[in-house]
């Protein structure tokens, strides 16, 4: 079994002999059975549900492949919401042609994110379609989690002065994809950020009681999710440029291409609002983990710009930052 | 907007777009917020998971779309196992192209049945890749539900004479399929059974104590499903294929075309064992729902065969019934 062919979506004994060697050796566990679903039991009432399709191209990319970002994109979400992951699904469409070899390292992936997190893979299913009908792989994940707190975050709570703190360099996904995909060898040495992020949020939910909302800047980036923020709002949000971490080959590739930055995806950052009273505290706790260890406070709450972001550049100006209104880069999650 | 483009799937504003005047319409609800995931409540702690990937061809086919499919298949897989559906979540890899007219169509068929079996749209996602990258429309849905019983169905239970009971004619998906696919005409009317079979599900294990499994024979087909039951038991199951409903028009598409009907996929039938006591009576509550008017006690459990599916032919003699080992027809579900 060197690639797939198209008798591995069968649904007979060629997709019994893939699911058996591939699948179920990586995702085994108790409550994976051979069955079209899972029984899984929570005690908690609170369930948080989060689902994501994930069509990355190229399928390895510096810093990561669709298999570790399928599994940390949906544990992202589940943790901006405020919830633990405990159980992951993945549907799998596969290219007839995909190299055994990548689906394996793939799944491999997936698996050593699942066990870092000890969630448990509940429910699995695969398609196989034509050579030309798809583009070697494509994966939907679905998270099952429960509320950290009691409480879910919100928009309701934020007030004047709250503060926004993002917890990495922005862009890094972005530009590592665009240099991947064009084959543009700026001698940067750029990897995404692809990651989980779950851990630092539990740290914080654990001991700052004023966070209001966080959110994982993917597709659209920084400026799209902060826009998301103040839609509809009395208030807007005020950003500092030059407090926004951004690496300066990330920054090098954005000036020469001429991409706004603020647009790039992230698969590892989130940004969050809390009350200015516990900025401190939350930044000691970000400082503690790696993968926040450049978080920084980029902005404040402001009634002055209702339903808008406001940027402060480097120089001393201003601009609205808007949303992402054309594509930079599709297929970038 | 009449065709979706790349820029659909940028996260951004036209993203935002698609999703509130295509999806949102027509999905929702109060679970469903603005958000990357859902917050949903159950009691109940016996829940039940379920994910399947669709990329049937053609989109749309006698008797259903991709859409439909994409929530009674997955209706489906919760009914088998015994579970009442509550809140479905679903992934769109869209094909840039793709008319937006179509989608609409697709979108208003998943909210029907949505409705129809009062449960919730509780998260959902949107990729858009190149033109070539994918075909049409791929729908990747994930149910939750609780367990209508306080037990798990099992193999564990299946004893000697316990009878197999199939919920109506078989081959009609994948003979519709393969006719549309193959733009033959034989003056044949077929029509896909694609369909939920929950409801009638319901009634059987309300009524019947001693319901043993349930299966929905959808890739592979009856034949399939049955060798599943049989994998390392001590039992076999005999078939008189006599006693099994299909269609002539499917069964004159089999013989033309030398396809085993058991080996044809059904969209809206299940196969349950049963103790043989309460047979009539499942019987009678399924001849009161149209979807199950054609059910059919078809054979029984067998020590005499072990691990093996037996078939009693129409003309008196015996053959061994495997798992599909080739693909017939990919793509059909």
């Amino acid at each position: 079994m060197n690639k797939i062919t198209i008798t591995h979506g069968n649904g007979g004994k060629q997709t019994h002999e893939l699911i058996e060697e591939i699948f179920y050796k990586s995702f085994k566990n108790p409550y994976l059975k051979n069955t079209d679903g899972a029984i899984i039991n929570l005690k908690n009432p609170n369930i948080v549900v989060s689902t994501d399709s994930f069509v990355v191209k190229p399928i390895f990319f510096p810093g990561g492949n669709i298999g570790k970002l399928a599994i940390t994109g949906t544990i992202n979400d589940l943790a901006v919401m405020g919830a633990k992951p405990l159980y992951i699904t993945a549907g799998f469409i596969l290219e007839e042609g995909l190299e055994v070899s990548s689906l394996k390292e793939i799944i491999n992936s997936m698996a050593k994110e699942i066990q870092r997190h000890e969630i448990f893979f509940v429910a699995g299913d695969t398609k196989v379609v034509s050579k030309g009908e798809a583009d070697s792989i494509f994966i939907t994940t679905t998270g099952i989690g429960i509320l950290l707190e009691n409480h879910p975050l919100g928009l309701e709570s934020i007030n004047d002065n709250d503060v926004v703190i993002i917890s990495g360099t922005i862009g890094d996904h972005g530009s590592a994809l665009y240099l991947k995909r064009n084959n543009l060898d700026f001698d940067a040495n750029i990897e995404s950020d692809c990651n989980s992020v779950y851990f630092p949020i539990e740290a914080l939910l654990k001991e700052c009681k004023t966070i209001k909302i966080i959110r994982d800047p993917t597709r659209g980036g920084l400026g799209t999710v902060l826009n998301e923020f103040v839609q509809g709002q009395k208030w807007g949000i005020e950003i500092y440029e030059d407090q926004v971490p951004i690496k300066d080959e990330v920054k090098g590739i954005c000036d020469l291409l001429g991409i706004d930055v603020f647009h790039l995806a992230c698969e590892g950052r989130f940004v969050f609002v809390i009350s200015e009273s516990e900025k401190d505290k939350a930044m000691n706790i970000l400082k503690k983990f790696p993968l926040t260890e450049n978080a920084s406070i980029i902005g404040k709450i402001s009634s002055k710009y209702p339903e808008r972001v406001v940027l402060h550049t480097r120089i001393g100006g201003k601009r609205i930052l808007d949303m992402l209104s054309n594509e930079i880069l599709p297929r970038i999650c």
